[in-house]
């Protein structure tokens, strides 16, 4: 496999592929098209031949790509064939949704625990996580060698978490509080804001007039 | 203005700025240049002076914006100098966090109602908004002049809910369910997947070996 730079957005796109190629080789699929796994996932079959020509020798010319060593080595890419343990700061409703979420243990992201300021909150969860202490925090990502690290906490705290979270050893952050966090250039941030995507859309239905 | 069609990751960068512009204005700030705008967002300099390039007129060539103005023409562009109402489908805790998240109002988007298909989950919620049926989606929908929807469900349900909303005469979706959407060309759909954005992180990760 040519390990080139792969851009970001094409790595969203492997993420979805992905996620559909699991699926159908779990259904027990050998051969799948690029028309078939573009309409699964809403892309050009044209943009999924040129992601996938990364992995060319799983294409059968005309026919499609072998499913099962397809999938293997694009999850062996995205690096979702191992186990990565994650913490969530942020024990409000966005964080309990965190950390409930079925679909991050299928890939490969296990929540060891959720940390937040508030006593009133810390305790075990009825799914069986505990939310700890902020104080818990360095030695927890020491322990348990975490590297991903999850801000559900308002905009005004997420500076100081992600400092705390850098400092414990952290170096890959989704953000979920709406404000720009600045980090050192070695830490990667994802940010996830849900305004940003509401004005995506009020910008589309304002065009329309 | 020029009225030029704008690329949808220039939208996203505009959301940006007009948080924090919004922010300066408030501050009493007359003047800003792009070198603090790229800075606060995390955007370099020169990206920002292309993309406020569609908003000539309230630069000072040497000097900076003017803060207000631009403001209030990018707010204006982005269509968030109105009121935008929208439901949440889904009631559990990741439809809550968002029910319940102040940002939105700030910009403009009024939660006017959840909906959730489980009786349990229905009734009237601590910060005074309503739980509401499935069955009154539709009136809702058009009662209030409704275009915005977004979808808390799992994805199992969730291709079922945005048939639903697009019945009802929804055409602009934030789809949180980790699963393609399969919409009608008009109806513009915005994913938020959490499972895609720890992957790009994970496949980072990776290439740092």
């Amino acid at each position: 496999m040519k390990m080139l730079k792969i851009p970001e957005p094409t790595v969203v796109r492997l993420s979805l592929y992905s996620r559909f190629l699991n699926q159908a080789s779990s259904k027990g699929i050998d051969i799948i098209s690029s028309d078939e796994i573009g309409a699964a996932v809403g892309i050009p079959s044209a943009q999924v031949r040129k992601d996938l020509s990364y992995f060319g020798e799983f294409g059968i010319r005309g026919v499609g790509y072998r499913v099962r060593e397809l999938c293997s080595q694009v999850d062996k890419l995205l690096c979702v064939n191992q186990t990565w343990p994650v913490i969530i700061i942020g024990a409000g409703h966005l964080g309990l949704a965190m950390s409930g979420y079925r679909g991050l243990q299928d890939r490969g992201f296990d929540v060891i625990a959720l940390f937040d300021a508030n006593p009133a909150k810390q305790g075990e969860l009825p799914n069986g996580l505990s939310v700890l202490p902020m104080e818990r925090l360095a030695e927890t990502v020491r322990e348990k060698d975490i590297r991903i690290g999850i801000i559900t906490v308002p905009a005004d705290a997420a500076q100081q978490v992600a400092e705390a979270l850098i400092a414990a050893g952290i170096t890959a952050i989704i953000n979920f509080a709406p404000t720009v966090l600045n980090v050192p250039p070695e830490v990667k941030v994802r940010n996830i804001d849900l305004t940003v995507n509401l004005e995506v859309l009020s910008f589309n239905l304002g065009m329309r007039g």
